[in-house]
């Protein structure tokens, strides 16, 4: 098989077959075939699309690249959810602990942010002692003990997708919805969960701008993860603007606390409740949707939740109370310029100026400062008078803040009138 | 500015500006930017074409990544041609000594074979001594004093088109006519010419398969050439079976000798004269087609074209007599197994045969065979008897010499009526 046949077949619209699929990717797992090959065979893909078959093929060869968990010891399902990543979104880290005090085992392997969109690891890095790295070992003990454990991707988990998303992201073959689905399913697949929730984000701060291109990407999903034998269900919710109010490590960790408390934003404890809600019912506990947020609502209400997510947190090592975060060291407030309503907020360009603050990194070597970032306190349809403050920056100095105050001052649109009402979760495929 | 932007824009279908896509070529150029990085700009660019002004843009970035050679010192017009490859194509070999016999100068720097189609360097080494590698200075001082000379590319001229070609060979990236026209008219330029004749060759055996195509290769071509102030003329030409006769290095040698002695086969015979007649009119003797056909059968007649040919190869360290060439152990003759016309001839099948026989390469480390080849003797329309001799094998050994036997009878198609006439040159695109 000759891989310069295999690329000018692709390019020319010609589907590849399962064998052919394998020989590629298999291939550059084990570095027998040039980053300069595949790169061109990925931007082949991304330009010509992939069939159904090629999909499915793709997904189960990056699977069967490496080690695939399997939790089926465990007395209960095991559930995972995913998010295909935006502003603020520190969703995973309450629905975890949430389920798990449903009676669930949530064994989840996540990632780090890149460009304006946060990552659930990094986040989780701003809690002093946290561990992010644990083995295969300890991994699934802490799951069985525990109930969950949040964990980065092993070398030995679906290797190939790691080389293959870092060829993608230098050689701009990062946004194609079949190369997306085989990345996030190979590894949720590979996870070892019998239930999964897929929080496809739409809109300014995510991948997906369009509801559209979110559903084809929610019904790929989908389909691979039956054809797995998973429990699969999408969410498909709004990331037109940051989702609750902190963007950035220790304020999203001091949000994710306080939701579990049930103070949380509006919006953002609307999403975890509804997400929740689902994965209770996937599972084998044998609820509806209705009873899986009743028991959601009360596992926030009788602090469950709230023990069992110190417990996750100590058990990886890490300081779960508030009082151990790190703080910026300058706060300054954004206030309304006029009297109005919130319009928009560019979650964009919000996730942006948290990275200019050092909320995110804009290579990958990038070091992160936790302490710093934006609480966006008004949000789409509030009501706001002139000098009201609108947003809060908390960054390392006063410099930072002052170009961060103008960037988050510009994302905020005011109108005269009350937008339309949209609710956080837009359309749910199952 | 970020490759990934720039790779991004073209696969959006989005225009490179023009120092985009010097920093693209120079960087890769100068090892700056990684080989996967241009492979996904270059699939890009084969999907999503190039305009008029990124052609331009790109061609010129090659031409000035090296050295560009100056020959305004000498008292005539320098001349070059470039054919895009065929099977059977020693054109080149004797256009030149033609037009140089007839006063033109004529500096060319050509190319190996690869796949089915020869190389003028490769045909050249079949004769004993002959050196395809001079310094400029040599290279200068022969076209001085003898007219001409023909030499393989050095480092220093259009270092990109190397590095470009070299990464497009092996990333399926080759078949696309902005490449191709960059890639010809950077090197065609950076030699010196001041006036150049493209032979682009359609059909079976070429890279273009239709006449639409070489249409648009020729264009762009003429566009570029004049862009560059050189004087242009475009030939299409069949290369739907082999050109002449012989197939094969040290046999296309041979063949070009006796057309230099007025001996070679009518249509290869009608291209030379043609292709030399652009040449002598585009110059500066103020001489048109007419005439320049009559100067070129002229210098054939009087043996002036065969002398400089001889004093050429002289030059370049070459024994010139055609009793130095070597010659094939076996020659075994294909026969007709019917009765009927020669309706056509497979190009491609017939140099793919004589890549078998070694008179080619499959990889670039290949070594050549310089006595085998085929000697395809009917051409299409012919009309041939049960039993005669369609081609001759020639071949190292008996076992090899009845493969090739057996692919070029599978090449020749034979029919009870006589094709339509189709002349060699096809179109002419001034």
């Amino acid at each position: 098989m000759l891989v310069t046949d295999l690329i000018r077949r692709k390019r020319d619209g010609v589907e590849l077959q399962r064998n052919e699929i394998e020989f590629l990717v298999n291939g550059y797992t084990r570095d027998e075939i040039p980053d300069y090959q595949i790169s061109s065979w990925l931007m082949a893909v991304l330009l010509r699309g992939m069939t159904r078959a090629e999909l499915a093929a793709l997904t189960e060869t990056m699977l069967n690249s490496g080690q695939v968990l399997d939790f089926s010891e465990l007395d209960a399902a095991k559930t995972d959810k995913h998010s295909t990543g935006g502003v603020g979104d520190k969703t995973s880290l309450i629905i975890t602990p949430i389920v798990a005090a449903g009676g669930l085992y949530v064994p989840m392997i996540s990632g780090r942010g890149l460009g304006h969109t946060g990552g659930t690891l990094d986040k989780l890095e701003s809690i002093p002692g946290f561990r992010v790295e644990l083995t295969t070992d300890e991994f699934l003990q802490q799951v069985r003990e525990v109930g969950l454990a949040i964990i980065g991707q092993s070398a030995n988990l679906v290797p190939a997708d790691k080389l293959l998303y870092g060829l993608r992201d230098v050689t701009a073959t990062v946004d194609n919805v079949s190369l997306i689905a085989a990345s996030i399913m190979s590894k949720k697949i590979a996870a070892g969960a019998d239930a999964i929730v897929l929080d496809v984000k739409v809109g300014d701060g995510a991948f997906m701008k369009t509801v559209e291109d979110a559903r084809e990407l929610a019904r790929m999903m989908l389909e691979l993860g039956r054809h797995a034998g998973r429990e699969v269900v999408c969410v498909l919710t709004d990331m037109d603007q940051p989702l609750g109010y902190a963007v950035g490590n220790a304020l999203e960790i001091r949000e994710t606390i306080a939701t579990l408390r049930g103070e949380g934003p509006p919006d953002f404890t609307e999403l975890v409740l509804a997400a929740s809600a689902h994965l209770l019912a996937l599972s084998d506990l044998e609820i509806g949707q209705e009873q899986g947020r009743d028991r959601a609502a009360a596992a926030v209400q009788d602090g469950t939740a709230l023990a069992t997510y110190e417990r996750w947190i100590a058990a990886q090592g890490g300081d779960p109370r508030e009082a151990a975060l790190q703080t910026a060291p300058e706060v300054r407030q954004v206030l309304a310029p006029t009297k109005g309503f919130v319009r928009s907020i560019g979650a964009t360009a919000v996730g942006m100026a948290a990275l200019r603050l050092g909320a995110g990194r804009q290579t990958k070597d990038d070091a992160i400062d936790h302490a710093v970032g934006i609480r966006c306190l008004m949000k789409r349809g509030d009501a706001v008078e002139a000098g009201e403050v609108l947003a809060e920056v908390h960054a390392r100095d006063d410099e930072s803040a002052k170009l961060a105050e103008a960037e988050v001052l510009e994302a905020y649109e005011l109108a005269d009138e009350a937008p339309a009402a949209r609710p956080i979760v837009l359309e749910t495929i199952a």
